[in-house]
């Protein structure tokens, strides 16, 4: 039976770095032809990085990104990797729009290009606005073996490319990605895939992108699934990884081209010559992805020092509070950069308890972070006693005063300023803008607060499992949460408990259901009026935050994503 | 010659207030009956406000539209107003999605509704996201004559349902509208809508929207144009008015229905007599379009009233720095809100000069708002000899103790905080994030500084013509611009003269134009690289910037319309 080795490239870029992103391309390709491989696979729109939104309407952007995409074929072939089929995904542009494409490079040249077809306009997605839909179909012969290529959404669809290739013929599919991660995303990821090997009737090898890209992340996933749709290998997640597998092919598909179910099918011969016959050595295996809360963090971390790294920063400072969000925050960065490169500050003020400053210490201690404390009652007492201020005006100072100290000490030394809010905090805006909502990242911004708890004990277990210091204390997850900013002040004043609230938001936010609703849901009517108040209303504080990694399809990631509302509320009007 | 009286409703509504919007149709329909209004036309999407962004995709909120529809239907023939056929914008939603619509509300009933046809996803505009596209054509016949119906995008686009209304016959077309201003827009919309007219076959009743809703802001200039294209009138701009027209009407077009050029067409009869012989009274006449300050001072003033009032406050406080910025953000609300309802507050540091104190208490003299002065000195030293700042760092803290003084103002005294940054200064990142950047509304964010300049000294020159008080003092529009963050500094020391910044701005930002391109245009390499960097970089910034009227189409009325780079910059890589 006919073979071919394929290569994975499970591989992270930066949007706009067209140097870096072509140069990964040239390593990686030539690490997959050291191991024998006669096909690789990098993910959609590698070579710009994604997703590059409105850079991709810069018609300058796109020359120069078609111009690197000639370049790395000659480099490939110089690198002595021309023999390898390499599909590279890349943004093209012709007389119709900007295209989300994928090439196949080959001794040296460009060979097939083939734009996306199903472009996805909802959620994060807005590439109608960007990309205009492929009408056609590249189909590569290797080694006397016919490969097709969709590119993401394409099967996300039923019908549409993959079954036009079905129908034309093929022997296998490559599917490069750029599939943002979500919680316990394979669930939906590997059913589909297995639809797809199905519906287009021959092996389909799914390349995901992996890293983060502003408020995205990529968590990797990567797989192979036979034609029956039965899964033959998976990539981990959230790491880089070359994965080889050696496929045995049936061959002889079809080999219709022309008009085929209303796409232009083109046949492009690179290789007529089987591959001669060899012992199959890579046989990856499957490998299962993480459990709920290592995934989370995973996605939290990779996150979090992407954005920091491809920001051009190496180092960050925060605010230590004491409580759980600042050093779940802190216990993040702490795995995603060193702790030498997190500089914790405990910012007391009049109102702060002992128990605050010792446990912001003892986070310092446990993970091992810089720490200095500074103390914000003169800067606090200048703005209140010459202003006159009082009650929320007060209140607020405090975290601005905060702020503008972090501000201030990123500006001197250079840091990445990161806010600590969580996603729960943010939909009832209880938080202060300018204030704690204070920079250039908010790694637990689509985090709910029962979630947070979740994660730092997980975080702790898995320390305790290594034999490792658990990063969290203790006294920060159990005791009662308190924004600190008067005497005796807890969130529970203003918030109901927060297992409540966040069921109720996740109802409200990620299921868009409505006041009746959740009504008939069975919560009751006037803490439902309160909660969808107070989510409506803290609209234009969520869109001052900071971004954040999202973990979750719908808000608050992104902030168009949220439902604006001006004068309509939900509940009673 | 069969006669009809056509009211054109350029009105103003509210996103979300639905019980509003739809208490304003009864009102204008009542003035139209009172008049003797045969047909009365609304804009688009004038029962739920326009852009309704993600709230169309909430089912809560589309039932809502469809039964304050309804209601309205009925409270329109309680209200004496049955027999005028009523053209309303919706939103609506069946089983493919969310729809803009527009309606015919007679006799207490809804009796015609049909759905935009082209939804346009560029620019401000991702209608694609949010709304399934129409099919159908629904004519309604009033008084014997056949009246058609488009939206908005679907006049910009040649063939499709105005050609289709033309093919199967109508006699009149009407055209609702939520179409944003631009600068000199009317030089588009006039050949548009008369190229329309003449493809249908038919008159054509444009209505647009006037006043403001978040960044956007509608100019009205309504108009009513000829079968053969003339222009028959036209209404003033960025005013509420209630323009009568009385039409005669050939009549007999062909009455085709089913499907004509793709479109289902489906004919209503409303009424079958035609109307009585009337003498015509209501020939309005053609109001010329503004001039292009007071066109834009006219979009400035509208944005920030209705950004104001629309968002439940009723005064704003700003800081008055002297400079032409803070002295024109002044100027345009004492226009919009009267100067009872603006606090100036002078906020000088050790570096202020004793003009820029002098110059902001003239403003404040000259315009009559409210005027205190509040040093920022013993704030900054708090922070700066406490952390130790310096350089940068110092500079920057000025800026954001005048932001925490005017939040805590705010706080405490309940007036909305304005930003009074240009469109230039935002382009290349020459502002202070959590400082000058703070705010809720930033009213002259997409003004040129050139352009900022022009209309101080145009607002004078129109004081002066009415004898009234000039309200920006001269040396606030003569002196060197100046942040007066350190001793001695100019706006030069780090810019470009202002006349040459604008335009390389205008080139690449509006103009999308490249680094070659500029070049070859003929601008100074240096110079441009110099710009392009600062503009990519700013990124950032701008998108924490609050948001501020839009009078031009592209960057940066809304932060997602940027070119967003990260990694990739024009110019040298």
């Amino acid at each position: 039976m006919p073979q071919l080795r394929i290569a994975l490239a499970q591989v992270n870029s930066c949007v706009g770095d067209l140097e870096g992103n072509a140069g990964a391309v040239v390593d990686w390709t030539r690490k997959a032809v050291q191991q024998g491989a006669h096909v690789v696979v990098f993910p959609e729109m590698h070579l710009t990085g994604y997703p590059v939104e409105d850079l991709a309407l810069r018609e300058s952007f796109a020359r120069a990104s078609q111009q690197a995409l000639e370049s790395l074929a000659v480099r490939l072939a110089d690198a002595g990797c021309g023999d390898i089929a390499a599909f590279v995904g890349y943004l093209d542009r012709d007389s119709m729009g900007p295209r989300d494409s994928a090439a196949v490079l080959h001794q040296g040249a460009v060979v097939a290009r083939q734009h996306k077809h199903h472009l996805p306009n909802y959620g994060v997605f807005d590439e109608r606005r960007y990309f205009i839909a492929g009408q056609s179909l590249d189909v590569v012969r290797v080694h006397g073996l016919e490969v097709g290529m969709v590119i993401c959404e394409d099967i996300w669809q039923a019908g549409g490319p993959v079954a036009a290739l079905g129908q034309a013929g093929v022997d296998l599919i490559v599917a490069p990605n750029a599939s943002p991660y979500e919680r316990k995303k394979d669930d939906q990821r590997l059913p589909l895939v297995a639809r797809r090997a199905q519906e287009g009737g021959a092996p389909l090898v799914y390349v995901n992108m992996v890293g983060a890209q502003d408020d995205l992340v990529f968590d990797g996933d990567s797989m192979v699934v036979a034609a029956d749709g039965t899964l033959l290998a998976r990539a981990p997640q959230f790491v880089e990884h070359l994965m080889l597998i050696d496929l045995d092919l049936p061959g002889g598909a079809a080999r219709a081209d022309g008009e085929v179910d209303g796409f232009a099918v083109r046949r492009v011969v690179l290789s007529d010559e089987p591959v001669p016959a060899f012992e199959p050595e890579h046989s990856p295996g499957v490998v299962e992805p993480l459990p709920d809360e290592a995934e989370v963090w995973s996605a939290l971390v990779t996150g979090l020092r992407d954005y920091v790294h491809k920001n051009g920063f190496s180092s960050v400072v925060l605010g230590l509070s004491g409580g759980i969000d600042s050093a779940v925050t802190a216990a993040l960065a702490v795995d995603a950069l060193g702790p030498d490169a997190v500089y914790g500050v405990s910012l007391p003020s009049s109102y702060s308890s002992e128990h605050s400053k010792s446990d912001a210490a003892e986070l310092a201690e446990r993970t091992g972070c810089h720490y200095e404390v500074q103390p914000i009652a003169g800067m606090v007492d200048a703005f209140v006693n010459q202003l006159g201020l009082t009650g929320l005006a007060e209140e607020n100072v405090q975290a601005r005063c905060r702020g503008v100290t972090l501000m201030g000490l990123s500006n001197q030394f250079g840091h990445l300023v990161l806010a600590t809010g969580n996603k729960t905090e943010l939909a009832v805006g209880y938080s202060t803008i300018y204030g704690d909502a204070v920079g250039g990242f908010a790694p637990i911004k689509d985090v709910p607060k029962t979630l947070v708890w979740n994660l730092a004990r997980w975080r702790n277990a898995e320390a305790e499992k290594l034999g490792e210091t658990p990063p969290i204390p203790e006294a920060s997850i159990t005791k009662p949460p308190s924004a600190e900013l008067r005497p005796g002040q807890l969130d529970t004043d203003s918030l109901p408990d927060y297992e409540l609230l966040d069921r109720v938001l996740d109802d409200y936010v990620e299921g868009d259901r409505g006041y009746d609703d959740l009504v008939r849901a069975g919560f009751e009517p006037e803490l439902i009026d309160k909660v969808l108040r107070m989510v409506d209303r803290a609209e234009y504080k969520r869109r001052q935050y900071p971004p954040g990694t999202k973990i979750s399809f719908k808000a608050f990631g992104r902030d168009r994503r949220l439902p604006i509302t001006n004068a309509w509320r939900e509940g009673k009007q």
